[in-house]
């Protein structure tokens, strides 16, 4: 079988390699180019010593309009405000874009500059993206060319949630979302942040009432119901280097019962190879979605307080990011949507 | 100065080796009786290599009513049931009891015996009971001779919350609670549930809408409103050894301000010696109180959502058990309420 | 392209899980039988939740007997003293057994008894049983139905000390080998020793000159140097999930330099898949092996003393127990030797 | 009682926290000053909240001369080069001098140069100086003003191995050090090699045959046999806190027992306060050190190989640093040795 090739732009940052490492794995995929800033000049492996006899690639500078003409698809691994520079409607004629950045993922220009505060140089191309999500945009990311990735919280948020809000099973004015991750969320840069001394043994909550990625969970989850939502989001900095836990707390409205909570997630998902609603009682943990695709979720029901409960845990490099823009990409060249990232995680790890 | 004499009754789990470590530091006291079910017989250094060269003292089998005869003061670190079983008026005349269970924290029979799930046998000294939460209940501690040390959560949720309570400033029907701990809050026992390598590198929640430390807070924060409060709590456990981080979401009430809040709070604990309101921006974090009494709170405003959120950090060994029990043993036998835990914390450990 | 038929005995420990995991995606391998006795009746993905949606298959009761008529090939991931009383030589007509427990890798019957304190019941097997090192023994592994999958620690230190023994190139009297490994090594068994509060944070070492490994490095080395050596293995417990490293020590001959020693280790695995020589000064970590069945080498020298250092890294659970068990099924049965387990470390995890 | 004045230089390193740790608490001492280059002008408090309602004292600029105006004693936290072109006979004069760092530790300066790779400017000063470790120097500590306060390594090398050179027991030439530190061994400045995600769930080795701790342990150990000493010296990097432990490897003499080597080390340490020796067969672990003063070593002997094996523990900041030099303070002030730093470890944290 013939193999798309394809290029990573920002390769070395914690995404970029998580997702170097599903692509060299994948049976449709030929890795053509990789880029860095950081370390262009140098071999991939003298970054990441784990491709050591595995992937021999040479790190380029990042030139998105010269790699259009070579490679089927480009990923994008970038700070915010690049990716929205850089790719052009002539770019997408030629190429297909999976955005890992957060540019082309607001549908609204003002909120995008508002949340993130910076202009948006692309607002031409935001009508074209699609928000990379494949539990709920599989046909429009089977079209497109450019597919705006989810972040990791959000990803795992917004799918945890989905089926409230869809159905229209809660009281949209009660959204709490408590999230707790480990420390890649964060990234590679060095800062006394991540400083191994200062966040082992530690919990920290950070950003309250400001993430960025709250106008991205309210965006999809206003489309849901169809009405404005505004959340509290809540990311909490964890002592462990994957993953990412979401404990959300909603009203359950007057006149639904907790089945009906459990059927709207079953029909919602029971076709989606990737989400895995656990059994009654039990509880999601980051441990066992480590190293895979999937997102788990659990409902829980208080009859004390009426609240619902629901958690979600994915790994925040693949689910969040990675796998999820391998999936993406299999849905819009027509591979078997799990192709690459169909294994189960690995454990203990 | 004359020393009190103080026995710890289970003294060979997490809470009473911490207690054996504050009280073996405290010029007041004098630690004559250590014992424990598991280790009788053994000397208490050959559990706790730490307190080789330090302290040397052999493990009995506990007696409360002996024990009465001859200390001043008996902490009880005991599993729920047994402290209510054994303890006595008779008891109670001849020596001060400060319990670090759960056994006379909930003022009602029949709570205690819903959540606990086993009949109460001391009924008769719920009266005498005092919580022991020094920011509240100061005078009544020192008059007591039976005080109900609470839980590691409950110190933090109740600390953290109290002030909008006591001042009427939130909707009662919005609280909810989510606790992240260490893994010390789960005991020495082993288990499972506290494998190293099914713990580390992993989160979880567990007992949603059904942990034992809910009633506790529900009581005081009723009590400290003077209406029904019913909470939602959710406890997390989170791999690092000590501390607990409690971030709480509750709606401001109308024609209140976050400054009115942030009022309350200062003038809650303007005077108290272990509680720190962090400056506005500062996150809470464990690392800061680890190895030491204090709460570390912090409070946040949503302009967006009307909600306040509150964070508060403890050592869930000490603020969270020992050194709260100090605290509380400090107040009923007239010391200085620092003694024997006014040092900072113990950074980076 | 037909699949082998495999049974692997004792899955549930985590050398068997791992087993599971790799086997699960080898495209010449169906699997057929998971047993286990702490679990049987259970669903494999009950036990592992990292293998809900994936893999659906009940835990039976082993019965190698049965299981021999059934599969083409069983691993067993038992404590020792199983294997050795329950294979026979009518079960290695029948099918080929790659045990990963103790029982077969020594050649001596009293050695074994010695180190492992129980009666060895399979002598008769021990001339059929390889030693399976495919870096050693791959010939002979291609050949034989008894494949003895080596130790953990073994793995590491023979692989990262081979050549400085085959070469004669240092004095065989002063061989120290210093190992750190994650808890993973310890298993799954519950004990205070692997509770998290008392493991985390922590270093210590144990079996200090009676860790049961030694008896088979040195069999290993001795049959590399034609004489007997006699080396000081000291293993120590590391706060992490899963890694071994080794630091060696050992004394250079006279008349040999540090570049005798650098070819002899290029001349030995230049043609190797899975063992990696690293640059110099280039320090092995485990990191970069986590996840893969690579072992990394560095060789060191110090001019000073005259010391060799030879670091060795691996995975404990990879190829020190199931990735170099499906190496050796893939030597044994003809496929590819990487065959599923190609693929570069993850990371971070 | 009178106190004695304070000043800490260098006071917002991790050594210099841990110090104003312990003289806030050390009823002998008032602690004067702080300084800090890179937070100068800030509260201590704001760069280690731990310290929030505890001490409130304001970081300087250093400035030694002034300083030995002020106070009775300065400690030195500083990166090595500064101390000696710094202090002076004229500070000697007015001031007692207690240097963590490595500048007056070495009685050589052309051992020092060839270490350190940076000119000694300090040489007149050196047969003033007095290496800091109170099991060994105890009447010198007492006598002099200038105080070279040993390293972590080095404290922990030496403490454990030195009854073994003082009484000739083993081959000097054959002696290994395998060490292994916690990562606040490695300092607060930020960089990749102590980044979390890096740092977490890994082991490594650094520095092999080039640790700068390596002439400082030659000397002391060639002082005590009065025969040249060179060691191996492996230092590796561990995924906790806190915490050496060091493993070393030396050949008994002809002619010696482990009897003998066992009561060498009860006569060197019988009144020692903070050295524990551990009963037989007991493994040194740092879980039991951390937060205290104590090293606890443990010795083993292998029959097969002839070895001695001695371990020793400490916590890094303590006994490896600030612990010793508030010892060493005590001595030469004539306090009680123990005062400040009596206390049990704290553990588990």
């Amino acid at each position: 079988m013939e193999k798309i090739k394809a290029a990573v732009v920002g390769s070395t940052g914690y995404a970029g390699e998580e997702l170097v490492r599903i692509l060299s794995n994948h049976k449709n995929v030929e890795l053509k180019f990789l880029t860095s800033r950081s370390y262009k000049g140098q071999n991939f492996q003298d970054v990441y010593s784990n491709f050591n006899k595995v992937l021999d690639i040479n790190l380029i500078e990042d030139d998105i309009e010269t790699l259009s003409n070579e490679v089927d698809v480009i990923f994008l691994a970038l700070p915010h405000g690049i990716a929205s520079s850089k790719v052009t409607k002539e770019t997408l004629g030629k190429t297909k874009i999976i955005d890992l950045g957060a540019d082309f993922r607001l549908k609204s220009k003002t909120v995008y500059e508002k949340w993130y505060n910076v202009e948006h140089l692309g607002e031409n191309l935001l009508d074209e993206a699609v928000y990379g999500l494949p539990e709920i945009y599989r046909e429009e990311i089977k079209k497109t060319n450019l597919i705006a990735n989810p972040g990791c919280y959000t990803t795992c948020s917004i799918l945890s949630l989905y089926p409230l809000f869809k159905n229209n099973l809660i009281e949209t004015n009660s959204v709490i979302i408590d999230a707790k991750s480990g420390v890649t969320g964060a990234g590679r840069s060095v800062s006394l942040g991540v400083h191994f001394s200062e966040t082992n043994e530690n919990i920290k909550a950070y950003k309250i009432a400001s993430h960025r990625h709250t106008p991205e969970i309210e965006q999809e989850l206003t489309n849901a119901i169809k009405k404005d939502v505004v959340i509290q989001f809540t990311p909490h900095l964890i002592p462990m280097n994957r993953g990412i836990l979401t404990t959300s707390y909603l009203k359950l409205k007057d006149g639904f019962t907790f089945n009906d909570v459990k059927e709207a997630y079953f029909e919602q998902y029971k076709n989606e190879k990737f989400v895995r609603l656990l059994k009654d009682g039990i509880y999601p943990e980051t441990k066992w979605v480590k190293g895979s695709n999937y997102i788990d979720i659990g409902l829980f029901f208080d009859r004390r307080t009426g609240n619902v409960i629901v958690q979600g845990a994915i790994d925040n490099l693949i689910k969040g990011a990675s796998g999820q823009a391998v999936q993406n990409m299999n849905l819009t060249f027509g591979f078997d949507e799990i192709e690459g990232i169909k294994t189960a995680g690995i454990f203990p790890v």
